[in-house]
């Protein structure tokens, strides 16, 4: 009971630093000069958080212990980590800044960067695997994070490739990408969290369709985002989406069509927390920050 | 008994196909279209499968029923896969062909073949967590790949980037490089099958003792090959070691002194097995065939 009282009253912040001293730790072991810098600098880059964040008010949510999912929320930012950095590759988005610093691979170089991102990849089912104590738990969070991780991979094809079916149209085709890309390790966190909080199946069911609506808007405000804010207030370069001529929701429903979607979505993600009681306020607030982030 | 009789007659390219019939399985779920080609296109090209055959002999070897060890024999190969397509980009080694076929970047694209091998790493540890039946054995499994791998990843930066202390001796740092960048795979492979056998923690050492001789054999005689066989017949490109000034046992011991280094790792790996009976054999005759790799 005092352990509930405690973590109600944690805000972001505290979750994020905890996330992170759990992190800095775990990464300060079979890691070595160099690499060890490179993963470093990549994990600890002033990121947002946000999907450590979700994993831990979603075990909050249903009652658990944020102790319990720290390893799991620091996995997670671990896959987003190495996706980020193989993402900006020259042979991939080849993006030069990111967070208003260099990345990675401007930082050190193409080798570095490359091992790196598979580095943390190993690191995140490494830290999952750390602890035998629960170890049906455990096996569960690799089968989650691992499937979701192949998702979002796959979504990086479609999205740098373009491989899907010809005849899938543009708005369809747009969602299946998000849901990939950025949506399952949304998901993830969220399921991650489920599990390790203990929650019942249809408390997962409930959260999973948050997570989902969740991903959707998330990837149509940064697409939002794009658009309609400056290189500078965003820390790397914007309006690369049009050049690029890759598919957003602005270019498919117009600045105001993709407003109306996020406010859709943002209702819909609202709806699916209505059986949880005031422990879930951390998870509505979250989402109602996430559809506003563009003011 | 029945189970160990078959076992035991089953020859190395019987494991083989066991192993390449249950990967081609899981790998045909959960991929889609360029990028399972991709993956496929690594994983089945015509490789030794040394790795998950040593596994599977090692589980036989403390008694334990090879078709437990098939998830834990074709991940070892999925990373092993993963390792040598991104150790292949332009980025890293630069290598154009691999057993005879061009390299997965240079068959697809490079941003290609950086995601097929995410993807080969993030199924490892997929199809590890695949079955719920044993999650304590799994999740030691996947604290043994991950482990291994990062230690793989981390000989590779000191191969490619050259990290080490510069105090450190040559032969010194030559085995260093070595046991991380061959020998962990190699290491992974023995313990986990001896994990899924059931080993005692005895038996565990005396094999992991095995598996660090031959790793180090293993990559003692692929230096000479690259020395003394033509490209035609390794099927890749050779002299490359020493055009690239990396530090290899021919360029440090001679061709002799290597071929001595060799013999002295090949005596104590069976020795290492002394403690073990005939289900050993194969585990012994897989050393000596290692060793005389070359002729």
């Amino acid at each position: 009971m005092e352990t509930e009282v405690q973590n109600k009253m944690l805000s972001d912040a505290d979750l994020i630093e905890r996330v992170d001293a759990n992190l800095r730790q775990f990464l300060s072991f079979g890691m070595w000069r160099s690499l060890g810098e490179a993963v470093n600098y990549a994990v600890f880059s002033g990121g947002k958080r946000i999907r450590p964040v979700l994993c831990l008010r979603t075990c909050q949510a249903v009652g658990g212990d944020i102790e319990d999912a720290l390893d799991a929320a620091g996995a997670i930012e671990l896959i987003h980590a190495f996706s980020l950095v193989h993402d900006d590759l020259p042979a991939m988005d080849d993006d030069d800044y990111r967070r208003g610093r260099p990345t990675l691979h401007r930082h050190t170089n193409e080798a570095m960067a490359i091992l790196a991102g598979d580095a943390m990849t190993v690191q995140a089912f490494r830290l999952l695997a750390a602890s035998d104590k629960h170890p049906d738990v455990s096996i569960r969070l690799v089968q989650i994070l691992s499937g979701m991780s192949l998702e979002m991979i796959l979504g990086q094809v479609h999205d740098t490739m373009g491989d899907l079916p010809e005849e899938m149209e543009d708005l369809e085709r747009l969602r299946y990408i998000h849901n990939h890309k950025t949506g399952a390790l949304i998901w993830a966190s969220v399921e991650m969290g489920a599990v390790v909080g203990g929650a019942t199946k249809s408390q997962r069911d409930a959260l999973v369709e948050y997570a989902g609506r969740l991903g959707l808007m998330f990837q149509a405000v940064d697409d939002l985002l794009d658009v309609t804010q400056s290189a500078e207030k965003m820390g790397k370069a914007t309006g690369k989406d049009a050049e690029q001529g890759k598919l957003t929701y602005p270019g498919l429903l117009g600045v105001d069509g993709t407003r109306a979607e996020i406010d859709k979505l943002l209702t819909q993600a609202m709806e699916a927390l209505s059986g949880f009681d005031a422990k879930a306020d951390p998870l509505r607030d979250m989402a109602k920050k996430l559809a506003t982030r563009e003011k």
